[in-house]
């Protein structure tokens, strides 16, 4: 074993990922954890939060030589402030995600476009009916056009609460609002958080961090809320079906196409397109037996849920999917994608789109969708792709396994039918300790830690311990290819779990959709606790981002715990260099909304303090260990 | 002369900052001056801009050895979502700053406040009319009602275009959509630019630029502009007025209170009560002769404007004036504030009162001001600072230096009444080249630069050259404290500005206001190029920010030059290591946009830059030299 190849195995848990690497490394290609090592080690002041650019009279950093900035900041306020503006570019990510829904939406409901339609008017109406919009013999299209109306006022700044508030439990929404943590609208809060943290404003530490739970919260229960019922409604709600996961969804004989990124918006376009007889002909002319189309992270999560359609995988195997050299075109939305893509896809045939004017990529090639073009946009793509097929060259090709099957498909929706209709067959498998609780495991891969080694080490120990597991996002590729997210599964899982969930025929663990899904698993959480009548916070609920790296991980972290539910983070933000700020978030925050981060890398660990956690939530609703 | 002395002569070209640096030095207390020289050397990679800590793989740093960040993006890419982030955080600070404007509006016309009032009907009415809203035989609140809905939606999502857009000529607006920089929305453009400069979201740089663009139109065209017509509707239009200026203005045997900040809602208040006769008789009671109220930066702008208060200083002054030892209090709503004020306060008797809840600091005193009790906080703020007059050490006192008297008021409105009602005089002296063009100078100080040296040497510079200087802003405070804000400056200008100025009775230096103010030399730009049939790029006008330190600054310079005005910076943004970034704002954007930024640290040689820019556009529209 030589010293790189041994280096490759403790890049990643995975197979697939490690034969990419190789090859990766046969082909001169460079990924994303060669660009690791050149930047090890990280600058100290960058990682704990004290180096400020916020104005020129710097940059300062903080040290004891130098314990205040230019202006007087001292390291509290420097790192509230740089976290204050990374909570903000998560919740801005995933709530102007939110918005671009709701721009579809108002089109369709204008009647603006042909290529977009309303696929689930029940749930639309019931969202109308709750929002208080009238809907009683009126045309679907009338109440979609004020419910359209209603969600835009989520995201201004006419409200002193976003609109889906009154999910929240009272006891909450009250303590929120003696906080001054009430998100008022989405744009807003994210707006006064670039304010506060401009030089000479918020200037002091915790202040601008409860900011940052109100705009997290903000992201939560508006942004990310909105992204994910519109699409619902929009494009279907999920139901349970199968599918298929890891490198091994691409096809030796087909034109393989990638959709990456997080709005289903261009990418359910681009699987009708590639279901057309016509352009499944073109294929074949071309010498490809039809054209097969695959997903990567979110926008692969929500064409998984809802149309079945493989995941070929999570963030770290982006690269690692076009190093195959079968992929013939990866066209993409918004976040999460490496500028590098355009580089490996240069060292392949493997051509680049990218769709919308707000992420533009310098090397690929623009094709905008709009609301009144999708459709041809989408033909336009998989020509090209079915083009490019002819360049694939056969000796340069590599698809290192077999698919694992999986099942997804868990909307809050079809969980509930999974129950039978209501919350208390979970109810009472809680009561009586054969579910002991439950934890959402979320978020990303990051190169400084061994590939999904946490994410499946967590989830494994965690049903073990007869805690039922929930994932979307990346978590869902790593949790998928471990083969557990089969109802087969129930055999890792302790005797309780395994009775209810193999009674219910479901897995242990339960794929809920993309990251803006996340706003799901908030849903859950607060019908339980209404159902109950407690706070989401008296729960035996946690969560976790083991392998995180993006900044809606952070925001998302952060609205989780203000909504009440214990947080484990496999690595903190870079907030360390602030006493006040770490503090807070390991602690302080508990006694202000009922929950707090932790951090522990280890994943057997983290499972024993979240397991602790659950035991401590138990004890308070006087349920049995 | 010992070391530290000239150190002290090299730091401000003022007698009243020298002497306050020395008294600073025998108190023991640090300055802004000191800190700077414990942050010396800046990080390089940070002042570059190519330093990136947008997720948890980095942080990252651009070098020859590490080309790349661990997502794969390049100097410019990094430098772009930086410079984009950092333009977001300058345009937050204005523009939530006009939305507490329409909040403090929309109180009064919904009847919700007695202490603000509609103190300028006409200029309602005529803006509500621009608008497009009714206002014939309607009750005044009514169209109050209206037109604070109308400003709202300039922040919202559902406008193409914002509110004000209509006074850009028609031109440019044409060429913003041909571009795609028409500002839409100003909250929708801010969190637009955070979702873009999110990890794998916009990776092109020229494309993240072009969204700073619009984004900071939005800032000058609807957040600041709106800013600035609300605070003449609700406090009165400025019209021509004396003031004066420097530490001077503090008074040895008054209670002294310091307003600092940008918004004039609190700061109207504690004017109205220190006038009230009952406070006036409490400070007598406790020895004081009276109570003495004078401005810092943009909230001394404001008051000073309107109600001719004196200006103690600008940005580098702030500590310095409480170092005077005899400041009893300093009231602060938000925005470049150091953090610094609290400690120096702390060692003298001077106390520190925090109004706004998005401004906290650690260690000053909270009042809450709202709606519904500004007076009412007034008078405690006040009251506050009579009882600290007590603990006033007299032999801790040094007022350095005798006020310089200045002239102020110049809105629009007001200098275009000083033309006679019409823009014809100033239209004909600039074709009789009598006034060759104008220039605004504005923004900040910053420690690294010697203090208002470049801010008055060129304007100095440029009246010489018969070009008319507009000053806001911290300027304001230089160029009056160099006595160039009286009609008798006109000795030191070129002979036509002389003439012209001399037979108006104005000075040759206009001073229009506050930082948000900016709004007005750019409908006075507007003005000019409407009435005249051209575009503001056609126009001989320029714009310099010498010594700017904050991120409004830089938002401001960008919405300057996008609207078509080349604007000279004393120093550049953390940009440098972007050669794309670079070459667009010093080249590129004169293509698209029709002016671009230059960067020259000496005011000499600036005002030539400027100078040949004026003398090539009066070539363009046919004029002489």
């Amino acid at each position: 074993m030589t010293e790189k190849t041994r280096n490759i195995e403790e890049r990643s848990i995975w197979d697939d990922a490690q034969q990419m690497l190789r090859k990766a490394e046969r082909d001169g290609v460079e990924t994303a954890w060669d660009r690791l090592e050149h930047q090890t080690p990280h600058c100290k002041f960058g990682e704990s939060g004290v180096c400020c650019r916020i104005c020129t009279m710097g940059p300062c950093r903080i040290s004891k030589k130098a314990p205040l900035g230019v202006c007087g900041a001292g390291a509290d306020v420097i790192v509230a402030r740089n976290f204050g503006r990374f909570l903000a570019g998560g919740a801005a990510g995933h709530s102007d995600h939110g918005r671009d829904c709701i721009e579809a939406f108002h089109a369709v409901a204008h009647g603006e476009t042909q290529d977009y339609h309303i696929k689930d008017e029940k749930k639309m109406l019931r969202i109308a009916d709750e929002l208080g919009i009238a809907t009683e013999g009126r045309e679907l299209l009338d109440v979609a056009k004020d419910l359209a109306d209603e969600f835009f006022e989520s995201f201004g700044s006419r409200r002193e609460e976003v609109g889906f508030i009154g999910r929240v439990p009272e006891k909450q929404r009250e303590n929120w609002k003696k906080l001054g943590i009430m998100p008022r609208g989405v744009d807003r809060e994210i707006t006064e958080m670039m304010h506060r943290t401009h030089m000479g404003c918020d200037n002091d530490a915790a202040n601008t961090l409860l900011q940052g739970a109100r705009m997290s919260l903000g992201d939560g229960w508006a942004g990310s809320m909105i992204a994910t019922e519109i699409s619902d409604i929009l494009f279907g709600t999920p139901s349970p079906r199968k599918a298929q996961v890891n490198l091994g969804v691409l096809k030796n004989d087909q034109v393989n196409i990638l959709v990456h990124g997080h709005n289903p918006i261009v990418s359910e376009k681009i699987l009708e397109a590639v279901n057309e007889k016509e352009l499944i002909e073109l294929a074949k002319e071309k010498g490809a037996t039809g054209i097969n189309l695959a997903g990567l992270c979110c926008t692969g999560n929500e064409l998984m849920m809802r149309q079945g359609i493989p995941m070929a995988g999570n963030h770290l195997m982006t690269e690692l999917a076009i190093i195959t050299g079968a992929v013939e075109l990866i066209v993409v939305d918004y976040q999460c994608i490496m500028p590098s893509l355009v580089q490996v896809g240069n060292c392949y045939h493997t051509k680049m789109i990218t769709t919308a004017d707000k992420a533009r990529f310098t090397g690929a090639e623009h094709v905008k969708f709009a609301m009144d073009n999708g459709m041809e946009q989408a033909r336009k793509v998989v020509r090209m792709a079915i083009e490019r097929y002819t360049m694939r060259n056969p000796d340069r090709v590599e698809i290192p396994c077999e698919p694992v099957d999986m099942m997804t498909g868990f909307s809050t929706e079809a969980l509930l039918d999974a129950l039978g209709g209501s919350l208390t067959p979970l109810i009472d498998a809680i009561k009586a300790g054969k579910i002991r609780g439950a934890v959402g495991i979320v978020g990303c891969n990051n190169p400084k830690y061994k590939h999904d080694y946490c994410n499946v080490n967590l989830t494994r120990e965690l049903i073990k311990k007869d805690i039922l597991v929930i994932v979307t996002g990346c978590v869902t590729t790593a949790a998928g290819k471990a083969g557990l997210l089969v109802p087969d599964a129930i055999e890792q899982a302790g005797p309780g779990l395994k009775e209810i969930c193999g009674a219910l025929g479901i897995p242990p663990v339960i794929h809920m959709g993309s990251c803006v899904d996340n706003a799901r698993i908030l849903q859950l959480a607060a019908l339980l606790a209404n159902e109950i009548g407690v706070a989401i916070s008296d729960l035996p609920l946690a969560a976790s981002s083991p392998e995180w790296y993006s900044e809606k991980a952070a925001t998302i972290g952060t609205y989780v715990v203000a909504s009440g539910i214990y947080t484990h983070l496999g690595h903190p933000p870079n907030i360390t260099g602030s006493p006040i700020i770490t503090n807070l978030a390991l602690g302080g925050l508990d006694d202000l909304v009922g929950a707090c981060f932790c951090i522990e890398p280890d994943p057997f660990k983290a499972a024993e303090l979240i397991d602790e956690r659950i035991k401590m939530k138990r004890k308070g609703l006087g349920l049995e260990e």
